[in-house]
């Protein structure tokens, strides 16, 4: 049975996120599957592309398959990672994708669900980002994500606690475009994306490259990033690291010392 | 007669679009008056200008003449157009310029209102964002310009979905600084526009200044730009571009094949 | 007697302002205490600082001391100046700053506040930036840093009008994470301190580095840099500038001429 | 018959310029066949690729085909025109191009044989760079990689005299690698060629390619970049150069006023 | 008498720097001559510039008039101060401008020589840059400018060492575009300034300003260039530069300490 | 027996690299020595320092220590290695740093001559860059430091050969400020070294730092980045990689497949 399900209707598709069994966890055989579908839904001329859970679903997205995670002295949340890679291709996509959310997003998901263009939220939805309750450097780029859409002293606290956003928080943080009553959800959703079929496809597909490039465009010096992969390095190489990928791994709190 | 109304008084200038027939429209003969306008509000050593329409508009403006757009197969946004060069000059402007809104604000004038240093809206006002509906790729700095504002998501949906933003979505957006009863809406402008009166204008010019420069340092190679340039130009070279101007001429739907 | 408090609980290291009698005014030697307090609760392993006023204060803090300001002709706002030393030490600290807010925030404390990571206030916070009615000509780290927190538009109102924002404008603009009342600010503090302190020290510090970087990555060229500094220079040589000095150390309103 | 020869021996693929009659001219037919060649070498996994003219040719290329140019009113070295993307295919190719050069190497030529990796000379090569000749302005890309090369000032003289550089010239320039006696230059660049191929290919794509990227990382904010496309556009609008494509084509020096 | 001559022939002007009695010192009244003469030959319509000393000078420029040096305490190389602004003129100016040298180029003539497009240099030229030997901070473009052309590490030693290069070194440096006898300088120059008259204007002036912006797109972040102007005011902060300019006055050694 | 001399005479500091049985290779041990001596010539007031091989020396220094890259899988030129780290102190440094250079100069002790500030070569001196010869994927900032000296197609070839640039080449490519006989090299080396204590230590310590952070200014966007690295890692990663290492330490020619 596949990890989702793939549907194109007047040119809208939707794919829906079908692994209960594992909260619909973005492992390497999820993300081949969606990579694929997206590539279907394009060959087919979608126009927009909805992203969603099974209806109810308690969790959108549970994120990382942390078993797939390296192991210590290795960046684990590199280039050509299943994670970041689906996240480059959403963003990258020329038409829009728009994320219809109940229940919660974690850590990985939370990047896939903000890479997506638009984002509509059910009053059951919430957004928890872990890295730091793990001990995961995060990227830069997955960084930048955040402070491009939440600004920067809402990110910082996101981040830093690991604690979750409500519905309502997320709306005021700018992550949600807008939150909608579960049982219009669906309704409002394809309203929306049917708003955007009557639009010029080429004119989207440019501004949505512009914004992408635009959104990306705060760059710095080899000098600069190479020293910000020394200091991820030392995070993914330290004691602490192996600690909070045990820990979780064991479902107990991590221990961390610093070091 | 004249297509807007000039006024100075306490150093407050103010520039009333006074070109209803054609809903306050960005044609170049408005844009040269306004352009003069301003021009004489500097020399006259106004220290602040205020943008309006007429008391009681429907409609704030209209943006572009469409009628003024190029063929097919030339930038429709190009560096010494009219509109543009209306934008350029209220950002490089050294003193702060209010937007006092009531009423539509469509296309080219939201860039416009965007522009503008602080927004003021009456409950009436609108913003609709209108490319995508023509089939016109907007121009980088254009972009930049409303994610600088609303943030990355919030501006993807305007563009994307082409739907007018309601007042009260604008102030939650970050589009108006202030939502303020119709009734009231003139009182609290000029009330704000005198503060800045009081305050030092060669202090204010320079920060101005400098927002400008931070706000549009999102700096990309050669190589980006001529390559977005590219992809632009394949938009206004389609079929759809032709498509949309006839269409909006024709005041119908356009039937958009993404070709 | 000091002027401040320090204290250090459960790795959450407090700074309290104990400068009443100068409403916490961020003088040389204030600085010169906070730098040093900072110090040690980084060797005693504080995972989490709070910089706070004592209890119940009408003013959190009261920024510049004017007395110190240079005299007309020196860059008011200079690298290695106690103010933009504090800044920056605060930034580049590699462990989270909340500042947890009771009462104003005026001037340079403003630019101290939104330094911190994450900003929590009672509903009698306010914060207002002053440098435009002294006539100063704000650095460019300062005014970048106030647009990634509350947007353009929102940072132009602030600077143009020297108006203070109250306590739930600031919450709309994205400058406070929280707005908690009074009596449970503490408490509501020291409980998101503690969901920090059990998170990875190693991932926030480099989380909070790879931000830092990526808000301050809006590189313009140094002909841009050089322009800038020759447009603050006129107003830090200007007429008005010694104006605006005097009449705040006289305490009566400034006349600005622009000249 | 083809207007290119192609080889591959020794993992050293060759492209020999065929089309003699024509002078070699980079036509939109020319393009085609060169960028199918590349294409079937690298799929026969050639390590390194040679571009060489016939033995003893006069002119390794004359460069555009000015009857292909676009009518004034359109930017002539647009991002998917053919010679745009011969060069940059030829600079993100990831493998080495050696540009092997006997006889004149003319206007959009200088550009390819520059974009090659290494150029080796005979004593009769020479590079004329024509835009200011017939009054094209070049795009930005182009005019960056001769100063990445040449210094700003050798590429000045080079763009503003339009006059050729001998390959002695050429060497001191830095646009030739190495200057070989004519009996010598097949030998030396073959031998050349193969310590290439005993290298790591893996190796170096990637440094190629890092070389590439910072090379062109020169970046600009859009404000900068969309005004010099209004300069440019202003050219290509203009009088003379209507003049100097015409001049061009009736072979009579042409009349530049300056409008 | 005037301290510059000036001359309008086919098109080409020449400015003769006649201040022999001062070393044609760029003092402020020798730059205003010359800014006022640029502006009357570009009235004039000249295509070109030549900027030279008086025939058989021994010296081209002594530059900076070290009397007119600020007071320690203040930037000594300000974006508004005469040199800096000749500097900025003719690098903006909209034609070529060819710098034909005999004689020693000193100091801030250096610069002035470098910022023209093209230098023809006589067998007697030769190239000193003497910040480091007065104790100057020198400004971030003004060393951009040198990197730009001689490559890093030449410039490094002739800031280093403060010793002069000879017409040959500067040759091989990249300095001169040409090193020509004496006696054949005059009509070399003037041959080459020919050909560029010949050539599109509309298209010399797009490419000059595109190079300028190349050459100047080094972009670094805010706080980088606050960090180096803040370094920068230490020097001129500091009793070296006191002591190093009054060694130069007094016209003996001068005695630095570091401090 | 220590791998280094040190000796500090008229503030000239010299390190004479004295290991000469493993050719003055780079270990840890070589640079932990080096990293001492700068720092004690600095508290000692060194005004330069100078670097060089013992008299008479065949190899000025053979690079990188294969025996210490560490397994595939990571990363061989990380941000906190011996080898970066030693670049980064000399270019950090506040003095100049000279290199004195006779004999070969190998791998990375091509980065670290080429790091210091002016280098001297005897004619016996010799230049191989050798990454592509084992499979390494250099670093980013690496890459840049050999562009800006030697110009983009210059580095390509020394890079893609891996073949060694003579005395006389090295001169030509800019590698070599001076090349001087052997006879003469210390004189010469030590004059100039001299200019250089003469001059202002304040004014020369900034300006090296401007130059440093102007040539490092080459920023990329964090997606570019990212996808560098991603690429890198794919060569660290390869069975090519492991084969290049198996391979030099059995001092075979190595077979690489592109894999
Ligand atoms: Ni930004
Ligand atoms: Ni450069
Ligand atoms: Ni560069």
């Amino acid at each position: 049975m596949s990890l989702i399900l793939t549907q194109l209707q007047n040119q809208i598709g939707t794919i829906t996120f079908n692994y209960r069994a594992y909260r619909n966890i973005l492992s390497k055989a999820m993300v081949d599957e969606i990579l694929e579908a997206i590539e279907a839904l394009r060959k087919s001329k979608a126009r927009v592309i909805i992203f969603r859970a099974e209806p109810g679903a308690a969790v959108w997205s549970a994120g990382h398959d942390v078993r797939e995670l390296p192991l210590p002295g290795r960046d684990p949340l590199a280039y050509h990672d299943p994670l970041v890679t689906i996240l480059r291709t959403v963003q990258e996509l020329p038409l829009p994708v728009i994320a219809m959310i109940e229940g919660g997003v974690w850590g990985g998901a939370c990047d896939l669900a903000l890479s997506c263009d638009i984002l509509i939220g059910a009053p059951n939805c919430s957004f928890c980002m872990t890295p730091a309750k793990i001990g995961v450097p995060y990227n830069v780029t997955g960084i930048l994500h955040f402070i491009n859409i939440m600004g920067v002293n809402r990110a910082k606290e996101m981040f830093f606690t690991a604690q979750p956003l409500t519905a309502e928080q997320a709306r005021t943080a700018g992550i949600l475009n807008h939150l909608v009553e579960a049982d219009r959800l669906e309704e409002f959703t394809y309203t929306l994306a049917e708003q955007i079929t009557c639009n010029s496809p080429l004119s989207i597909a440019v501004i949505k490259e512009q914004i992408r490039l635009l959104a990306s465009a705060h760059p710095m010096s080899p000098h600069t990033f190479e020293r910000v992969q020394g200091l991820r390095r030392r995070v993914y190489d330290s004691r602490d690291y192996a600690e909070g990928i045990n820990a979780f791994k064991e479902k107990r709190p991590p221990n961390f010392t610093g070091e």
